[in-house]
């Protein structure tokens, strides 16, 4: 009698489960184990703001599948459980019941590496006082929600104005604390461009959100628990402190399994989320993933793509030859009434990859301008000088934002050049836009620019 | 001292007034003359249904810009002016000030025929009763409000389950007529699948309003006023009918000027919008167009499609040398509260230009399923079996139809294989979509049904 394949997924999240769930599905005769350090598993992480705002009572609903679904399926998943150290040699890993049970070491034939990120906020002096959370998991939430039902919180200081910074800021507001953003960067959103971080920063003004941009947070302060954040010389006060500066590739693991790590320190993996290393597969935000507008790696940790590639691990453990063929950064997030989306590449980012980048920017109508309900949505497209090859997109409104974006991402996937967008037949009635679709005007602009400029400099 | 270029424009509404306006933002010396038969130009004919439920009260709003507001930009806008003649070879028309005027003789240098479609309605007897409609300007529309405010109308009936006869009789419930719509296929929306039409039928149903399809209208009937509809067997009873049975390229003009008319008897244009006959350019509903899908001539009257040909158009006359791309059919209309879009092929469609097609169907979330709001949403999407090659889509659901079907249209012209737009990079956050957006969804399902019926084919 032959033993049954033994699939070990660290990492029961986005990524994790996905891998779990598809390699399931295409071998049922796989023995397959997750181990999951929080309490849950397959769970939405970009739900949790709303959890926190409270617009998402019940943290089960942000539950996909619960560890007794996955067992009735055939996938172990143990939740609570710290895989401490891996052994690519032996094929072996030491894993801990964290509810005080001793370490002991498990075999595997196949390892799929989901161990996602971890809060880049380790720089910052007085990070560890009550009443300073991240936001990664659901407890991370539920102790966020602890804190202020436990608290007459009125003042709420987010560090950091990315997206779940923005989405905390909301929160907070949502919660009726007085709220301030404070960002490194320039401007709040560093993944679009300043001209269109400007409209962000108007809507969060309009809210009655503080946002302090181009300052460091020197250190949060406090007696028993946090009471202020100290930044560029001011003293904010705080009864509650986010922590939302971006995440990192959590890598312990793989870098003392001497995974190879890229640039950015994800775990290197090839189209097939290989590591190289026989036997081990890595996905989700532990890993670096390759962009489709510069070919180089990128990393770019978000659910989407976290589904994706562990979907294509989990084919591949099972025999399977699937390709995850890469990213655009499309994203989309929701501040306070505004729609922020961005895919590609922005004018920074553009030039760092060596691009020659034009953009153009229209402000138009969501809807005909005569039907009910329209409103205004400005759309930035770039694309490279000459060619009018597009690089990427922004849009800001206050609907129809996150799937115009889309039609931009698609017409990047197709490596279309403006041009050849403008010519794109969308849909148009007036409920659902105006009949020249604000990416079709944005794309002509961005076309002239391109092909104008390019004869000026021809000509220079 | 060297005369003006002339040109001269028949018809005033998308594709014609694109054209002038084009032509006049590149050649500031033309001599610019547009002919529009109605009271009106530059008017949004897909905003007439809206005007008629009352959503729209004032028709002034349809009205892109006056033949005054054209003058101050020096184009010529006659309305109210037939022409009744064109000679291509003295390069002459013949037209008439439909107010009491005489006919005239006009040169041109250049001639842009955008004469637009007219309803397909001749055959029905009866149509000439009072109380009896079509819908193409905004003295119809009003002709249908004028009609409803004068009488005690309480039922109306509709001639026809396309967009319009669709929007209508949304209209005519707006205004609280009991209404009926007869259709002659044997689903209503006869450019969506049978399938997808059985949503929309469900829809009309649960608001009230009664479909008959499959069935021929005979007659229309009433003493001095239109009194009832007669269809298979039935009689109706109608206090206004409106005939929506789809339009004809209107191409009295150009047939009896011997222009080359296709299949359809659309007027026959190359990609530069060229008629064939020196200085003669046609644009918009009276002219045939290329099927990017199948390649063929193709007949999609829309007003998208109107002014992008009449943008290429006017470029041209004015000595440009751009290209109309050709159509992907890509459209979507609101039925209720129901949206609904398509694009590329259809199945039968499919069928009939030669394609093995394979298709699938998800019914999946708008946002999130923990998202306030979430509404259903039923992404079908079509396919050549083997290949996976996209061959259209169509998208029915409460919210977020529009944009989706416009992602498929995008991946349409991108060539894409279902395989393909499954690992497009998307934008996602809970209150726009699920991690997994329906149309990735739909296109796993159409990429596993393309290759699956395919290998069960060769094992055969």
């Amino acid at each position: 009698m032959s033993a049954r394949r033994r699939v070990v997924v660290v990492g029961g999240v986005a990524a994790g489960m996905s891998a779990a769930s598809r390699a399931r599905r295409l071998d049922p005769d796989l023995d397959i184990t997750v181990y999951e350090r929080s309490h849950f598993c397959s769970y939405s992480a970009c739900g949790l703001p709303y959890h926190v705002a409270g617009l998402i009572p019940d943290h089960e609903a942000l539950v996909v599948r619960t560890p007794e679904e996955f067992a009735a399926d055939g996938v172990t998943v143990n939740v609570h459980h710290e895989v401490m150290a891996i052994n690519v040699v032996e094929r072996t890993l030491r894993v801990r019941n964290m509810a005080g049970g001793r370490s002991r070491t498990e075999p595997w034939d196949a390892l799929v590496i989901a161990a996602g990120a971890r809060p880049a906020s380790s720089g910052i002096p007085g990070k560890s006082l009550p009443g300073v959370f991240t936001l990664r998991t659901i407890e991370d939430a539920q102790a966020i929600r602890a804190w202020i039902a436990a608290r007459d919180c009125r003042e709420a200081v987010v560090i950091g104005a990315g997206y779940i910074g923005l989405e905390m800021a909301d929160a907070f507001r949502a919660r009726d604390l007085a709220t301030t953003v404070v960002e490194r960067a320039d401007h709040v959103l560093p993944l679009v461009d300043p001209d269109v971080a400007d409209d962000i920063a108007a809507e969060l003004a309009a809210k009655g959100i503080d946002v302090v941009c181009g300052v460091t947070v020197d250190a949060i302060a406090g007696k028993s628990r946090v009471q202020r954040v100290l930044a560029g010389g001011a003293s904010i006060a705080a009864d509650i402190v986010v922590i939302g500066v971006g995440v990192r590739p959590d890598t312990t693991l793989a870098a003392a399994a001497r995974l190879p790590l890229g640039p950015d320190d994800g775990i290197v993996v090839d189209e097939g989320m290989r590591t190289g290393v026989d036997g081990v597969w890595a996905a989700g935000d532990c890993c670096q993933t390759r962009h489709l507008l510069h070919g180089g790696p990128s990393y770019v940790p978000l659910g989407t793509t976290a589904n994706k590639q562990g979907r294509v691990a989990g084919a591949n453990v099972a025999g399977g030859d699937e390709r995850f063929a890469g990213v655009l950064g499309t994203a989309v997030v929701k501040v306070c009434e505004l729609e922020v989306g961005r895919t590609g590449l922005g004018e920074q980012e553009a030039a760092n990859a060596g691009f020659d980048v034009v953009s153009a920017s229209v402000t138009h109508l969501s809807r005909a301008g005569y039907y009910p309900g329209h409103e205004q949505l400005r759309v930035k497209l770039l694309a490279e000088r000459g060619s009018g090859r597009l690089l990427g997109g922004q849009i800001v409104g206050r609907e129809g934002v996150a799937k115009r974006v889309d039609v931009i991402a698609a017409a990047l996937h197709a490596g279309a050049t403006a041009a050849e967008l403008e010519g794109y037949d969308l849909s148009y009635a007036p409920p659902f836009a105006p009949v020249w679709d604000p990416v079709l005007i944005a794309a002509r602009k961005t076309a002239e620019a391109a092909t104008a400029r390019a004869r000026l400099r021809e000509a220079v």
